[in-house]
């Protein structure tokens, strides 16, 4: 089968692969419908050292089942099915406390033996645990949105839920990226009443506005602390979510949080160290992390479904299985927000 | 009247001050029934440079009420009152939130022209917001647990309530200062089933057992971590209290709170720099910071009189007004925990 490996750095390529199989009683084989290109994919293709192997991409996919093996109850051949970004067992004491991407037996795609999403099948892990069957057929006007479920929809609304947004309140998003934008929504759909975007990418913000976001701070550094403390009588935001991963973005998130607020940080750090003392005296909270995106989905789904909220409006590029690599590149140089793949 | 004023690491002195009286309506004036040595006054003891002018010392303080501004209408002459460490309005936005720690127009003691509490008597800004008159006449044995509600104690209570301590959970407390021992008071009023405490000081971890610690570990920095997943599964503790405030205990908190869980820290930090990746990328959660003791107080205040916590059980020495010099020799040298004066 194809599927997208990445060599090193700015080298990712289409090519041949042993086609996806049945492995464990415990797992699924299913045909990617729809995949993603994550902006957590970004950092290998600005970083990667070369390697005596290619690494299998992709985290983002909604797949048909094509077989299970035998210990699979919850999915069968046929179902239309989304998979978090991470593969867990369902059962150990943090996937029973909604906090999946913890869970003692899982994993990431892409790793090991298992398949990457960006390919047209994949072995996934613990299927009972990890797949949740969508009630619908295949709806292509609904499928981008459906999509970001697996990841960056997720994302954004763990970003809000460790900011602790709340109806009636102020949220400030430090970053114009699709989790950002996703934030947007999920800080809208969680009642903010404000909800100021900083970025400055004119076709970014402008979805965000369509998103939900009623103020846009386009300065950077001490000039956007600055702006975000007059649009809030010097107080700064209840919530902030941190959506970038930069030193810079998360110093901006801690000065502009409101004393006694929280940071929800979702950007995978870059940075070794983020300062000790800004947080501290105002006593604000500081959350986050890899998205449990699984505990998520049940939420989100019937937005999704009855139209209430549009996440795939993200993905401003589809293109085919062997286009991924150009996708990567117009990612990289920020040609397009969100690249959507449909082999 | 008498007065502790420090000039330089090393050098603090009790010495004759102009007479604290009333300037502000707003105002109290209060004769000082006992005061405290804060662990956080051992910081100017060990590092203030020397200067053209003293500074006034002293933030925790049980009082008499002896005179009030023409505007004070809640307490009055005679009362027996409590003080948090900080002076607070009570009525703005985050006086209001409980987060009286934050008070757009309080204050600290010892700063500008308001007394510190470690003297004969004190002049209390916003009196009516800051003050919290005790139902009880001055009664000795339970003085020194309600002292501990200005400051130690809420600030042990901040730590527990930031790290989401929880009715049948596990909690570890890094440090046996006498906050951290409030911390395992706070612990166990909240709940928890398992209490580790973080020290090494024989008569430190035996007052922390006596509140309520479960575990000691004795151990320091990675054997630390290791001796607390060895006691909790390998997966660490749900509540991390952190009352150091140096880098390596915050270190070993976020190395030691299980994924998902939540590290409350009140030790003033003395670092620049956090690591960022540690909490990330198990989804904990970091709070904290200078405790809202005023808050508190109304929690507390009922289990100090029905005796049900004993958290004056921190003090082991107490001494007069003129003998606070050798009280902060004492506690910087580790031979006394915590030091009560009685004027």
């Amino acid at each position: 089968m194809r599927a997208t490996v990445m060599y090193e750095a700015g080298d990712v390529r289409v090519e041949s692969v042993p086609d996806a199989r049945l492995i464990e009683p415990s797992d699924a084989l299913v045909r990617v419908t729809r995949a993603g290109i994550c902006g957590s994919d970004l950092w290998p293709y600005k970083s990667m050292p070369k390697g005596d192997v290619g690494r299998r991409m992709g985290h983002e996919f909604i797949v048909v089942v094509e077989d299970v093996g035998s210990d699979v109850q919850t999915v069968k051949k046929g179902d239309l099915v989304l998979s978090p970004f991470l593969w867990s067992d369902g059962t150990c004491v943090y996937c029973r406390e909604g906090l999946q991407s913890e869970c003692l037996h899982g994993g990431r795609y892409g790793w090991g033996d298992v398949d990457g999403g960006q390919g047209e099948a994949v072995r996934v892990p613990k299927a009972d645990g990890t797949l949740v069957v969508l009630p619908v057929a295949v709806d292509e006007a609904l499928l981008p949105s459906l999509l970001t479920l697996t990841d960056v929809m997720g994302t954004g609304h763990h970003a809000a839920v460790t900011a602790h947004v709340k109806s009636g309140e102020t949220v400030a998003i430090v970053g114009d990226g699709a989790v950002g934008l996703c934030g947007v929504i999920a800080s809208k759909r969680l009642g903010a009443s404000r909800i100021l975007l900083l970025g400055s990418n004119p076709d970014r913000v402008a979805l965000g506005e369509a998103f939900g976001a009623t103020d846009v701070v386009r300065e950077r550094g001490d000039e956007a602390v600055e702006r975000v403390r007059e649009l809030t009588d010097g107080q700064g935001a209840h919530s902030v979510l941190e959506c970038v991963g930069l030193e810079q973005a998360m110093v901006t998130a801690l000065e502009i949080v409101r004393p006694g607020g929280a940071v929800g940080r979702v950007g995978i750090p870059e940075h070794e160290t983020t300062p000790t003392s800004i947080a501290f005296w105002k006593n604000a909270n500081v959350g986050g992390g890899p998205a449990p995106v699984r505990a998520y989905i049940d939420d989100l789904l019937a937005d999704v479904l009855e139209g209430r909220i549009e996440p795939g409006r993200v993905f401003d590029r589809t293109g085919t299985l062997e286009e991924v690599p150009d996708g990567y590149r117009a990612m990289n140089d920020r040609e397009v927000l969100k690249f959507q793949i449909k082999p």
